[in-house]
Formats: structure tokens, C-alpha cells, sequence
């Protein structure tokens, strides 16, 4: 197993300038020999997406709560069990090919490693849900700034007094990602967001913090905090980050997920996703 | 249990002018009363909904089967085990509250009743999926003729030779629904139903029937044929008969759907799902 503590876990737009350019197979290659970070500005036009994998007997509780969650839950891909590929990426493996997963034990965090072959069951099923890293290309195409991206941040991400419609065994809180949107560049946000409904589309909210039970932008509780202009509206969408919530409150004997902010690139281009 | 051979089974937009003004309550309460029809052109503006129930254990591969089919088969809600409400309508009664359903033995069709109390299981869950009737009132007001609910007809709907993509045990074809449309009206049917993703979104086919298998459009395999004009285009739209089609392929040893055409009225309203 590899270590939790690598030292190159910055974020990879710092890492490497050019890693917009990368084509999917070419990001997954690199995580897969090790390389951690967040993927937010990786692989320009590709859809990225979160990862849970829960035992079989876990499986529907999971899929209910998505489908009851759609905006936080967008489900792209269910695997059959003990499968590590998907239709989403030619060659892939979900074992592997994520910058940093984590590993949970009835509800605890244990482990953070970059591969979870030592940890794998024959009984995972694995989901791959919806990331709002897709939409940024479409946000900057219609000149919104993405500044945790310009900052070489991870996108920061809240945990919100919001309670998800409870789905089977799972509950838990709503998550949210927020980008500080100038506001003349606030309907082009919400429209272009909105035409992605596979990967959380609009926002959940516009705004006040306090309205979603944030005490503090500065402190979020996954990814890093951002500097935003003085006139910025912050903006907050829906987050696949919310199932590590879910089974932090609901604890499930297993389950492997991404590292927050730290997703699987697909082959998929988020074109197929665009309602219109 | 209600007899399969009610006289009044005609088109409820022929039997009632005024079904387009009906609250989604009225209509169910009159279904209650065993009214039933196709529910095309009822309830301006409320959101149409496709039934199944299966076992629990067969639940997972219902909807994982959606999930791995959105266009067909968008999942709106789902009941926990036993339950005939849904949180899309308010004091609804999945048991009764449907024009009529189909009862299904090991995928063969045993009773259409408009009642089904008496083949009812406490381990029975309810899918409602997404139904295309939603779209017509966005249609209209697009200035696109919807010819079917004209001509007081079922829509035309017919079994493909595209198959789904398998979830677990379920395993069909792909069933669409067929509205001929004038060509300059043609951008508008598709701009206005992709905006609604989740009751079937855009087209999946426009023009020659026989791109999807369809030898015949006289010859619907559920509802009535419709009449077009001659320059009318075909347009092909994702059909949520698709799990029953699902059921006659996978033999379920039970399930219960709406019969097609006749759906349950929530009191969704179809703005909700608008995703733009």
C-alpha cells in the first residue's frame, strides 16, 4: 500500500502548468504511478467524477439515497460487483487510477492512500458520481473566473445544516463546493451550470453563508480556502462529497471513496452531459 | 377487483373537454372511482409519472437498470418497501389512484385492473419514472402541435430493436414514443423537451422509423396510431414503457405497472424539472 503521506500533494495546476492539456488516459496514468492532487483544471472538456464503493449489501441504500440526492448525487456509472471498470474510461481502473482515495470503517476515516488494491473486495460495488470540475470549463468558455484554479487551490467544499432526503440506511448532511462569482458574471454561472444537471448543475444557493448553516467561509471543511474579490457573490452547488458525509453519519462496516477533490477523469466529454 | 373491461376506456380528452383544467387530486380521485383513459392533455402543467413495483429483492436491479437507462427510465421517486405513498403527491394512493395497470406474472400480462388493492405486497416497491406528457404543455405553448391529444388519441409508442444496457436481471429493448412534427416546429419540440431531462429530455431519434427497427408506424405496439400531416417529421422520444418491456424480456416472478398511457398525475409541477 502506498503511503498517505507523499510529499507531492499540492495541487497539480501548480505541479505542472500544462496539466489542461492532458488527455484523460494520460492524467489516470499519472495517478496511477502515484502522482496525488486535486484534478480541478486537469484535462480540459473531460467530465470528472466522485467515487464511492460499498459492499453489494450496501449497494441499493446507496442508490436510493442518490437517486433521492440527485443534486448532490448525480449517478454517472454503477459497476457490476467486484469490478473495477467502467464504461466512463477505456482501461481504467478504479483501484488505481484516482490521485488519493480514502477508506472508511464503519464511518472512520482510517487510511488515505493513492491505490486501494490492498483494500479491495470482491463485493464492492462501485459508483461514480458527478463532479462541478466538469462545469468550470464551460463557467471560464462564458468568461466566469474560477479562482481556486487561478490560485492553484483546491476547490473548497462545506458541510451544511442541510439533511439529504434519507435513502435506505444512508443519511447525512448536504456538502457544497463554492467559487466566488463577480456579479455580472452571476447569470452566466447559474445558466451554464444549470445545462449540466449530470454533474449538479445550478447552484444550490447564492449568497449569505449563514443560509446554509457556513459560520465561516474561510474555514471550509474539505479543500482549501479561496481568495475572492470584494464584490464576489459566493455560490454554492451541490457536492459529491456528500456521500463521505453520508457515511461518516450513517457508518457502514466498509467503504472506499475519493479523496475530496481529488476525482477519476473519464473519457467522457462534458458535451455528452449538456441538456440543450 | 375491477373488472378489465370497462366500457369507458376511451380517451379522457374526448370524454371531458374540460380534463385539461382538472387538479392532479381530481384526476386521481376520479381514477379512484375507476374513470379510466389515457392521461394525455389532464391537468395542465403537472408532472406525469410511469409506474413499476417489484419485490424488494428485485428493487436494486430496477433501479439500477434506470440509472444505467436515464432516457428511458428517470427516476422521479422511489417508495421504501410496502408503501403506496409518494412525497410527489399529496395523500396519493399508488393502489389506486392510476386509470389502470397491468399485472405481471413471470413477464406474462395477467389483469389490466384500475385497481390494485387486491394484488397488493407489503414487499412491493414503487418506482414512478419520468413521463412525456409532461412535455406536451411546453410543446403547445411552443407553438408545436401535439397531434395525438388533437385527434383524442393514446400516444403511439413502439418496441425498438435497441437494446438497454442490462442492470442485474433486467434486460429490454428500448420503447419510444412517436409525435409527428411540422419542420419548422422541429428545433422547438427539441430545445423544449431537452430542457426536461427528467421526463425523457430530447429526442433520441428524428425521421426514418426504421433507424430504430420500426417497420410500421400504423401499427403502434402500445396506444394508437396517430395521424400526421404530409410534411410532418417523425419525432422518437424515450419512453418510460420501457421497464415494462424490461419485465416481459426478464420474467420478474411479479410486477405491477400503469398500463400505457394511463399515468399517475402528481402534483409535481413540470417548472420543477426544467433544468434552464
Amino acid at each position: 500500500m502506498t503511503s498517505p503521506d507523499r510529499a507531492d500533494d499540492r495541487p497539480l495546476t501548480v505541479v505542472d502548468e500544462h496539466a489542461h492539456t492532458w488527455s484523460p488516459a494520460a492524467a489516470r496514468a499519472r495517478f496511477r504511478e502515484g502522482l496525488a492532487g486535486p484534478t480541478a483544471g486537469i484535462a480540459a472538456g473531460h467530465t470528472q467524477a466522485n467515487l464511492i464503493s460499498v459492499p453489494a449489501d450496501w449497494a441499493y441504500d446507496v442508490l436510493l439515497f442518490c437517486q433521492r440526492n440527485p443534486k448532490p448525487c448525480p449517478v454517472l456509472d454503477v459497476t457490476d460487483a467486484g469490478s473495477w471498470t467502467t464504461v466512463l474510461a477505456g482501461g481504467a481502473d478504479l483501484r488505481t487510477d484516482l490521485p488519493r482515495y480514502r477508506v472508511w470503517r464503519n464511518g472512520e476515516l482510517v487510511d488515505e492512500p493513492t491505490d486501494v488494491r490492498a483494500y479491495w473486495r470482491e463485493d464492492l460495488v462501485s459508483f461514480l458520481i458527478g463532479c462541478s470540475f466538469t462545469f468550470e470549463w464551460a463557467l471560464s468558455a462564458a468568461g466566469v473566473p474560477v479562482r481556486h484554479v487561478e490560485q492553484g487551490r483546491n476547490v473548497p467544499m462545506y458541510v451544511t445544516d442541510r439533511r439529504c432526503r434519507p435513502g435506505g440506511r444512508l443519511h447525512g448532511p448536504l456538502v457544497v463546493s463554492m467559487r466566488p462569482v463577480p456579479p455580472p458574471r452571476l447569470a452566466a454561472a447559474i445558466r451554464e451550470s444549470s445545462l449540466l444537471p449530470a454533474v449538479h448543475g445550478g447552484p444550490v444557493h447564492c449568497g449569505d453563508p449563514s443560509v446554509l448553516g457556513i459560520a465561516d467561509l474561510g474555514r471550509p471543511d474539505f479543500g482549501d480556502p479561496v481568495v475572492a474579490e470584494p464584490d464576489d457573490i459566493p455560490v454554492f452547488w451541490a457536492c459529491g462529497v456528500t456521500p463521505q458525509a453520508a457515511v461518516t453519519a450513517s457508518r457502514p462496516p466498509f467503504a472506499l471513496t475519493h479523496a475530496p477533490g481529488q476525482m477519476f477523469l473519464t473519457d467522457a466529454r462534458d458535451e455528452q452531459y449538456r441538456v440543450a
